[in-house]
């Protein structure tokens, strides 16, 4: 492997110290930019991206051709661990993912088993090392997963939600049958996440996209227990360097001593958080990777500007922030607006290290 | 009018001693009610059952035939402000309410103008005043109205929306436009809640749907700072009585402290919110509503019963909490779970006013 070029990254996870404060975001590679599009086209379908190395690879590569970023993250799904379970995961037009076969009932459950990162996830795996090479040191590659709960929720509803009715519906009737079904992602996403690492990646996202949705109790015991069973089984250490990790709960604000506790190394906020608030309470503990609110990219560049100066100000003097959007980029982004916040980040960041 | 025989509600709302809880639901004249949707086939379409006051009427009290809840809250809709501004409101079939006319330039700014609430909404009063007269004093009645902000994310978006991107981008782009629109929101959105005391509602709630989507700083800004000018504006007795007010911001529970500052008698919580947390937080200088999860009552009678008694327990002993969902009831609710709710509340919350 080439040695790392740039490991601002790595460094601020850590709360080491920087020059400045590196910037990637959320779906980097993604729909906002033509050249994924065409790519994308020339795949067919968003799994056939997600499941041809070759075209990962150069969907990931292509936001850092543009932009000067300081890390790079995997390409792929969020739901390629339960896929892999056999599941059967699908895209039905303007509809977003679908399992053919959703995990309903005890049947369902006892038929769910951790699936072999080196079998049905190799194209995962295959994808990771492929990046590293095309990458060739010059920033840090992040692998990925959902958190345990967020895949139960896909799992159980067979798709998207906007109200969780029936993966609730078996927390609330069923709890033991859920735990079941987390106990098993749990082990899936922890061999997952070990794979990728084992690959290639240098530190690892935990997202928990839809453990907001829940109630604060039922988040403890339903996705914050689990996602700190996948961080205590994680792989520290690789090539030398600590593997670090970042759990992300979105709409997570009011529970960052908690997730702060799983033992990870960061914790990303979204945008209804005050930054400087949450480094008080727990930047003592955890670097934080955060929270410009994706719609700041829909004004101009003064306005990007602005703001991207006022999460920096927020987290205010030192080391330990990873500068992000609060969630992922949208489609509707003009690629412009993420140039003028790169390089906002870059340049405004700059006193604050000093 | 007739006198008030349950007045639990409102004694809740103002820390004064209760016997037991008092207990009603956002929306709980609703689509889960086969009378309710019986009496909107009857009207014709939502608008039609909303503009009629004998028909608002007759689904306002369904629920309280029902369940022994402790409260009546005013039928209609959220929108009713900006329709009668002249934007033309409108139900597109599966879609939810859009405007004809949305707010998007100088122009449409300049023409907006607040609402005469004796003539545009007349409707709304006359309801509120026909609804008392059928409720001879059982129980106080609630009047609403959506938050300047949550009002002008429709009127600027022209609809719902899962990215506020339109209005966003005003508010990053254009801030004193948006500004413009929240300023004749909040008057109006006064004089409307004012109308609706006048006519004899008891107590008044604002539904800030969509201050939560704000960046933490944003949200001060364009919403709570409109918030609290509408609550200064409030007239504070009726008919005798102090006229209490909730302010509810879904996803707000990172600023509770600012919501409660607002000179509100009492706050809204949604189920992410640990109760007995928020009481430590400000329940010296409000009292509480909520915050049960709508998903538990999918679950069987006894998780239901389980549930609430988690929810009353976290509050603890003492007055100053209204019970309720932290959002609006699902129309996937069966009738016997509020039945066994409503029951629970009653029973489990007296040991806690002992």
């Amino acid at each position: 492997m080439s040695p790392l070029e740039n490991d601002t990254l790595l460094r601020a996870l850590l709360r080491e110290p920087t020059g400045y404060t590196p910037v990637w975001l959320m779906r980097q590679a993604g729909r906002y930019l033509p050249e994924y599009n065409e790519t994308r086209r020339r795949a067919g379908s968003f799994l056939a991206l997600a499941k041809t190395p070759a075209l990962a690879t150069e969907v990931t590569l292509q936001p850092l051709e543009r932009f000067p970023l300081d890390a790079a993250i995997l390409f792929s799904d969020i739901l390629t661990v339960p896929d892999a379970m056999g599941l059967g995961l699908y895209f039905a037009e303007g509809e977003g993912p679908k399992f053919e076969r959703p995990v309903r009932d005890e049947a369902d459950v006892a038929k769910l088993a951790v699936p072999d990162p080196g079998a049905e996830l190799r194209y995962v795996t295959d994808a990771v090392a492929e990046i590293r090479r095309a990458l060739a040191g010059r920033v840090p590659l992040i692998g990925f997963s959902g958190s345990p709960y967020t895949l139960a929720c896909y799992m159980v509803e067979g798709g998207g939600s906007d109200d969780f009715r029936v993966v609730k519906s078996m927390l609330y009737r069923r709890p033991d049958l859920l735990h079941r079904i987390l106990d098993v992602n749990a082990r899936a996403v922890t061999a997952y996440l070990n794979a990728q690492v084992a690959a290639g990646a240098q530190a690892l996202m935990i997202f928990d996209t839809w453990g907001g949705s829940l109630a604060h109790d039922a988040f403890r015991t339903f996705s914050l227990a689990y996602i700190e069973r996948v961080v205590a089984g994680l792989v520290r250490e690789s090539e030398g360097r600590r593997v670090p990790s970042i759990v992300f709960t979105k709409g997570g604000g009011q529970w960052l001593e908690a997730i702060a506790a799983t033992g990870c190394d960061a914790v990303g906020l979204d945008w209804t958080t005050d930054l400087g608030e949450a480094r008080r309470r727990v930047g003592a503990r955890v670097a934080l990777q955060g929270n410009l609110d994706p719609a700041v990219l829909f004004a101009d560049a003064e306005s990007v500007r602005r703001e991207a100066g006022k999460v920096l100000a927020s987290f205010g003097r030192g080391h330990g922030h990873v500068f992000n959007l609060g969630h992922g980029i949208s489609q509707f982004t003009p690629p412009e607006s993420v140039a003028a916040l790169v390089a906002a980040v870059h340049e405004l960041s700059r006193p604050w290290h000093a």
